[in-house]
């Protein structure tokens, strides 16, 4: 259920600057059906299945097939200009929808009982999201595209705003890139959910894995009730749009923590291990009862070839053993 | 009470970057008293009086006029260059103040008992807001101005720092403009104050209205003891000083979520419903239990022509019906 | 304990962009200890011993030499090529270490009982920090260099995170500048840990003190396990990585209030009283309940020859006599 994505080798030459389809990305392997990259100049349409479903423990997921649903749900990708038509198929016992940030969609799309848009029990339906490149407004000024590090979730499950689906499970990452914008070898969702992250507690937090040098997105998301700081260990990044300075003289501040609070995403890319070397590097909440808490997990960078560093199956071992000092933490 | 002000005919020309005097509006229409814009190069100094007056339900409001106090204030403007002083009435029984965030003021207008600047019961107090463009630092740097999406608050009701006051309405938007700032055709003030907007909860909360393609600037205010994400439905906007894009290199993040705690603010513009169409679009903290609570909230986006669109009277109706699933919000 | 620091005269000429070392400071004095500029175009490397002690209170410190332990620790500071090698000296009865914000390092020195990486009680550990300079990334995009207003902290006392140590008072500012970054003539570390700013409450908090003018640098970090948000009166800045406009077409906010949360850490310089004139200006968190529990503090802007502002004895004595109108804060 983790989200070990490696994919990108099928999107060889997108990170030139050449258009890329919408793709679709989950697991730890390249979607059968995903698009390999091809030289369009205009955006494209996809339709997709969603697969809404039980999960043990009370959970719920989104899949790409029957069986497949996972917490969080697949990585959703869109370029500028793309549209992406998903038909969700609610294979539960409760109400419920899916609910973009970031992308245009109609009323009917919106997720909402508010307006009548969510799936019954055992129904399909179909909600479409589309994109849009920067347009000028007056003044010199612009309308902002659509790129962003955004996310889908519930809105119907629980109560009107899918409290219910959301803490249980229903959500996930949705990345809309402008054309030129880089893309990363490995992408890792990060949904910091209540006390948990993608709805687990240490130790059994998902350990994110790479080799040392790998350009790695860690995409973040806040769900639930309660305020979060995200922090990863020896790697920061640029509190802008890419994650990366646009020029020299880009003002934006460089963080390595960062507010993480409901309904808020953002992402960003990272060599792993560049300039600290390979090693069990900690990614946790750092609200400090939160981290007590079980909001703590490990981005293992590995050696360039593969091999467990020296060291990190210690660090592993020491991290399998992780107690909760508090018990002040929130299974959502 | 309500903030839905459409008064930019008033000031036509000034989005072309003509100089335009210190603006207060407040209702559903220009004030009367509102400048004209003209084309003066240099600031203005204006002098307004505001009344602070108890409302029903033991609320305090800010009016300009008596018998007009309004929960958000009025929506008080300048141009960088604008002095504007402010006789505040206190027609209530009880010590308040008035406290700006972003101009210039000196001790006597900090509105803070800590400076003995506040109104004792029964008295009027002269405070005196400036402000200033951005001016030369050492390596080629900049001073800021005092453009931005500011607010002003009571300092002095219930304790030194005001949460009487602000917990019962003492609170307004307060906007200053570098020349040349797009001018919009509609203004909300949204005021997330614990487990309220604008001191209501759902379904009571404002319904912001505006004809689809209408620039529609909304004003974002925390205030109180609690975290908040503010959300906006089917719109987004650039986290940066106008929302524009200022140039196609801007770096600035593009969100449609945004933390709004105690003593932060933001705004925006947005072109009601645009690439996504007329309809009821929901407002709402992002805070699940908050928004269950009752911390949200309707923009209705209506036809260009004024007309209701096509299942929007379902939706407000639905939402009429709005029912609160938990009772952890907290009406400030 | 306070962290006044005026020493910048040892700097001269760094602000014209002159290369400078890796600068140590605590206290209202340079250090002895402290370098002098000199004109190197490379980094260096430079060894610091550093103390951590137990303090009156069940408090604990970091500092500069033993006897010397300070609430927060001495500001320590590096320009992007610099290495920082620490030697720690844990003199109290408890594990502990020191993990940073922002910088480089390897596992051994992370600080974190995960990578086996802190003191034993009495035990003498070497931490070496490293920094760096932004580089090409693909794209014209460039990683980001190390330059940022970053914080050290215990990650070992009392739990696995640190969260007994950073309660208790093991932590500091740690600054790495960019070449030809501004430098200021003072700087205050202001922390806001759980219901406290510096692990005190009014009126005992910081009483933070420059003349008319001087280019006053604050430092603000969060800790502990609850939300809060930094605000100064009559004071703002551009909330960027240097808090100034970094040219006329800068998009960033203005803002004089910011989420100050567990982990995150912001810097900006201002021009003491700029605008406004002196005075005894309020800094507190804005979270109502917290600056009526006592997160609040003075900035005592001076007259340019240093005598006491008109008025301003009579707001400081009025502030000693603060009170608490509420219980709710925290002493962390």
């Amino acid at each position: 259920m983790d989200q070990h994505v490696s994919r990108r080798s099928v999107l060889a030459g997108a990170a030139a600057g050449l258009a890329v389809p919408a793709a679709v990305t989950v697991g730890a392997a390249p979607l059968a059906a995903a698009p390999v990259a091809a030289t369009m100049a205009e955006g494209v349409t996809r339709r997709i299945t969603l697969y809404a479903e039980a999960l043990p423990g009370g959970l719920f997921g989104y899949g790409l097939a029957p069986g497949q649903a996972t917490i969080p749900g697949p990585i959703l990708e869109m370029y500028e200009g793309d549209i992406l038509e998903i038909d969700l198929v609610n294979n539960t016992d409760q109400r419920l929808s899916i609910h973009p940030h970031g992308v245009d969609y109609s009323v009917d799309s919106d997720g909402s009982p508010l307006n009548n848009s969510f799936n019954n029990p055992g129904q399909t339906r179909r909600y479409v999201w589309r994109t849009r490149e920067m347009s000028p407004a007056i003044g010199r000024r612009y309308l902002p595209g659509s790129a962003g590090y955004w996310h889908y979730h519930d809105h119907a499950m629980g109560t009107d705003h899918g409290t219910g689906g959301v803490a249980k499970g229903l959500y996930g990452a949705l990345i809309v890139r402008r054309r030129g914008d880089i893309l990363p070898d490995k992408q890792f969702t990060v949904v910091f959910n209540d006390g948990t992250i993608n709805n687990k507690v240490a130790p059994n937090t998902p350990m994110f894995e790479a080799k040392a040098g790998q350009r790695v997105e860690f995409i973040c998301i806040g769900h639930g009730g309660l305020p979060h700081t995200f922090h990863l260990h020896a790697h920061r990044w640029v509190d802008n749009r890419t994650g990366y300075l646009e020029s020299p003289a880009d003002p934006s501040h460089v963080i390595d923590n960062k507010n993480l609070d409901p309904g808020s995403s953002f992402g960003f890319q990272v060599l792993a291990g560049e300039g600290v070397g390979p090693g069990a590097w900690m990614y946790h909440c750092h609200v400090q009862f939160h981290s007590d808490g079980g909001m703590v997990g490990i981005f293992l960078v590995r050696n360039p070839d593969g091999s467990m560093p020296a060291g990190a199956q210690a660090s592993i071992d020491r991290f399998r053993g992780h107690t909760h000092p508090t018990a002040s933490h929130n299974h959502g």
